[in-house]
C-alpha cells in the first residue's frame, strides 16, 4: 500500500494497487460498477459525467485490449480520450517519462491511464505529481511489470461478488504462472481484504515467486489438491511472452500438468466459477470446453471491467452520481 | 449470398456480400444515402442517430484510407469509434479471432467494422454472433481477402445511378486485376442484380480467374473491344502487394496494354463516366490525364462513399430515419 | 511570406508560415488565446465552436507530442478528429500526397494539420488546394522540414508577451542548432514582426545557416557573449535525429561550450526567462537545474501552445469567438 493513493481523509485519489485499499473503497467501487453496468444495457451507452475532462491512456507497453477497455469505459462517460502509444513513440527523441508526464499536466489532462513494464512506473508517476503540487491530475495504474494491475483484481472481485453474493465463506484458488502475474497479486491482495477465509496458490515451483507464504495463502503444487472442493477457480494466463528463460518444458507439457479440463475441474464444487483474465491460451491453462463451458464466467469478467472501469473514473474525477463519492 | 446477413422478414443484418442482395434493399441504401449527402454538406456535419452506440473498426489488415471513411461515417453520426488494428497487436499475444470478437461482444459492441485478408472471415464472424444468440450485434464487410467489399459496391452503383439515372440500359466495362479484386466481385454482383444488361469484365488472362464466365458477364482479353461504346468504366487497381508471382511483366507494359489513356477513351461513348476505388497507380491502370479529366468521378465516388456508409450503419443499427428503415 | 495563407481582404486562410504574416493578425491570435486559456481551466474544457467539423491530423514524420497538442486543441472545441500516419501507411499504396489530400477533401474535410519531413510541403497542398478551387479547405502547418513551425512561434510569442509584457524593448537570445531548426526560423520571423530591437542568434559554426545576416539578427559563436543582459533565452532542441554528419563531436563537449548552465544563465538579466520548444536533452542543451528552475517558463509555453492551437483552429474556420474575426 502507499500512502499517495489516498487523500488525507480516506478518499481515493490515485489507482495504483489494491495492496492495503480498505475495504469501504473497494464495496463503493462495487456500489458504483452496480450503476454503471446498467448504462452499459441501454440504447444511447453514454452519460455526460466526464464532458470535458481529458484523459491519457499511455501505453509503454502495447495492449490493445486493456487499452480498448479503458477508452471504451472513457467514452461512455463522454470524455476526451487521446492514446498515446509511447513505446514506439517520444521516448525515440529522448525525452523522459517525468518530462512526457509534465507536459501533458501542462496540456491539462485530468487523469493518467499508465502502462508500463516496469513496477512501480505509476507509482513513480503519482510521487512526481505530489512532488509538482499536482494533486488534481489522477493516474489509474493499467498494468506496471510484475506488481498490480488493480482494475483487473477489482473486475475480479466483482464477478465474485456477482455470482456468490459473499465473501467471508469462500475457497478460492489461483492456478499457474504467478510469478509473471501482476494479476495474482492484486487478486490476493483483495481476497485477503474482503475476508476470503481460504486462498489457495498453485503453480510449478518455477513460476511461484518464494515469498508466497507471508501473504497469508496456502502454496501448493498439485492441482487436484488446490481445486479440491473450490468456490471459485481463478486461472492466470502462460505469460509466454515474459518468459525469458526456461521456466517450463512445453505447453503441452504445461498443459497436461497445470492445464483446466473438464475432468479436473470436477474435483471443484459443482457451482464453482472458472475465471481467466484473459487472452486465454486456449489448450495452454486452460481446455477449450472448460473456457466455453456453463462454468466460465470469463466474458461476464469483461462486462464487469467496463463497469468497474467507469466507477474508479467517475470517484479519482469526484464526479461519482448519487450520494456515493 | 450467404442468409447470415438478411432478417428472417427481410431486413438487413449484417452487410457481408452484394452477392444476392435483393434489389430493394440496394434501392432503399441509395435513398437513405441521398439524405445523408447532404448531412456532410451541412456547416455542422453531425447528427446524433449513432448517439453512445459503440462501432469497432477491426482492420487485419492496414488501410488508413478506408478505415478513415467508415471513422468519418461513424462520427458524423455521433457514434464511438474504436480503432483496433489487430494486425499487430492482440494476436502477437496468441488470442483468436473469435475470442476478440466475443470480448468485444462482452464491452457491449453494436458493430464491427472487418477488414481481414482472409475471404470470409466477416461471414465466419457472423455464423460465430448467430452461434451465440447475439444477433443484435452486427458485422459490416470493409473488404475481405479476394471475396467482396460491399461498400465499395454500393457506392460505386450509387456513383453510376447519379449519373445516369437508371441502370437497365446501360453497358459497363470493368478492366484490370479482376483475379485479385475482391472490389470487382461486388461491383459484378451489383451490376446484375440492378438490371445492368451488358457487363464487360477485361483483363489481361493471368488476372482473369477461371470461373467469370459463369457470372453472366462478357469476357475479354482486348482493352479496346472492352471500351468500344460503353456508358462507364470501372478500372480497377493494379494489386500489386497481392503479387506474388509474376502475373505481369513490368509496370510500364501494363499500362501499354491496359493503362485507359485519353485515346483509349475516345472508344467509350462520349458521356461516359471513368470511376476507379483508389488509390490510383498514376501511369499504370490510368493516365494522370484521365483520372484528371471530365469525364472521371473519382472524387465523387468518395464522397458518396462517406454518404453510403452512413446509410449502412443507420440502417443495421435500426435507427434509419423516416419511413424507410 | 506566402501569399496564398491571407485571403484577399487580408484575413488569415491557411498558417503556413510566420514570416511576413503582419502584426495585427498576430495580435489577434493572441487576443483569442486569452479567451481559451480561461477553457483549459474549466471543469469542462469543452466549447462547441468546431462542432461537425472534421479535422486531420495528417503526420508524415512521426511525433507523437506535437499530434497530441493539436488532437486536445481540437476536441475541446468540439472538432471530429481523426489521425492519420501517413509514414506507414497509405503512401505504401503508392498513393501520392495530392491524390490523399484530394481524397480527404472529398470526404469533406475541413482542415488539414500537416506534418511533413520536407520544407514547403503544406504550402504545396495549399497551392493544391487553390488550384482545385476548395478555398473553404483550411491548411495549418505542424512542422515542415527545415522551414517553418509556426504554431511553436506563436506560443513562444504568447509567452514572452505574457512575461514581459510588450516586446519593443527586449533583447533576446536563440541558442543552439539553428541549422535544423524549423522553430528557429519561426522564432526570428516573429520576433521581428513584434519589433524586438535586438535578436541575437548563437551557435556553433557547424549549426548555424549561411544567410542568417540577411534576417537582421546579430551572429555570435560564444554563448557568453549571447546571453550577456538579455530579457529572454530560446534555447533549441540538439536535433540529434536529424544528423547525418558530424556537426558535433560529443553531446557531453556540446553541453560544455553550449549548454544553458546556472553559471551561464548569471550572465542574462536576473528576471530573463528561459524558454525551450521540447522535447529537452536534459545535460545536453540545457542543464536540468536551469530547465526545473524559477527562470524556466517550458511547462506554461506547452500550456499556451493548446491556447494558441485553439485560437488558429477557429481563426482558420471563421467560427473565432466575440468580435474579433
Amino acid at each position: 500500500m502507499t500512502p499517495l493513493q489516498l487523500t488525507p481523509d480516506g478518499r481515493l485519489r490515485h489507482l495504483l494497487t489494491l495492496d492495503g485499499l480498505p475495504e469501504p473503497i473497494l464495496q463503493q467501487i462495487f456500489s458504483l460498477a452496480d450503476s454503471f453496468l446498467e448504462v452499459s444495457e441501454r440504447a444511447v451507452k453514454k452519460v455526460p459525467l466526464l464532458r470535458g475532462k481529458s484523459v491519457f491512456n499511455i501505453f509503454f507497453e502495447n495492449s490493445t485490449r486493456t487499452r480498448t477497455t479503458f477508452e471504451i469505459a472513457a467514452a461512455r462517460l463522454s470524455a476526451d480520450v487521446v492514446n498515446l502509444n509511447i513505446a514506439t513513440s517520444s521516448t525515440a527523441k529522448g525525452e523522459s517519462l517525468l518530462d512526457t508526464i509534465d507536459n501533458l499536466c501542462a496540456m491539462m489532462a485530468d487523469m493518467f491511464v499508465i502502462r508500463h513494464a516496469a513496477s512501480g512506473a505509476p507509482v513513480r508517476i503519482a510521487q512526481h505529481l505530489a512532488e509538482r503540487g499536482l494533486d488534481h491530475v489522477r493516474v489509474l495504474n493499467a498494468g506496471d511489470g510484475r506488481h498490480a494491475h488493480p482494475t483487473q483484481g477489482l473486475l475480479d472481485m466483482y464477478t465474485i461478488r456477482h455470482y456468490k453474493k459473499e465473501f467471508t465463506r469462500l475457497t478460492v484458488a489461483v492456478v499457474g504462472d504467478v510469478l509473471h502475474s501482476r494479476v495474482a497479486r492484486s487478486e490476493i491482495a483483495a481476497l485477503t481484504t474482503l475476508g476470503v477465509p481460504e486462498v489457495r496458490v498453485a503453480g510449478p515451483k518455477t513460476l511461484l515467486p518464494k515469498a508466497l507464504g507471508e501473504l497469508g495463502v496456502q502454496v501448493t503444487h498439485d492441482l487436484d489438491e488446490a481445486l479440491d472442493g473450490v468456490d471459485v477457480i481463478m486461472m492466470l494466463r502462460l505469460q509466454n511472452e515474459r518468459m525469458h528463460g526456461s521456466f517450463i518444458a512445453t505447453t503441452a507439457e504445461y498443459h497436461e500438468c497445470w492445464g483446466l479440463t473438464p475432468e479436473r475441474l470436477k474435483r471443484a464444487k459443482p457451482d464453482a466459477i472458472v475465471m481467466h483474465p484473459g487472452p486465454m491460451n486456449r489448450g495452454v491453462e486452460i481446455a477449450s470446453s472448460v473456457a466455453d463451458g456453463p462454468q466460465a464466467v470469463i466474458l461476464p469478467q469483461v462486462t464487469f471491467g467496463i463497469a468497474i472501469r467507469m466507477a474508479v473514473f467517475t470517484l479519482l474525477a469526484g464526479v461519482a452520481p448519487g450520494g456515493l463519492a
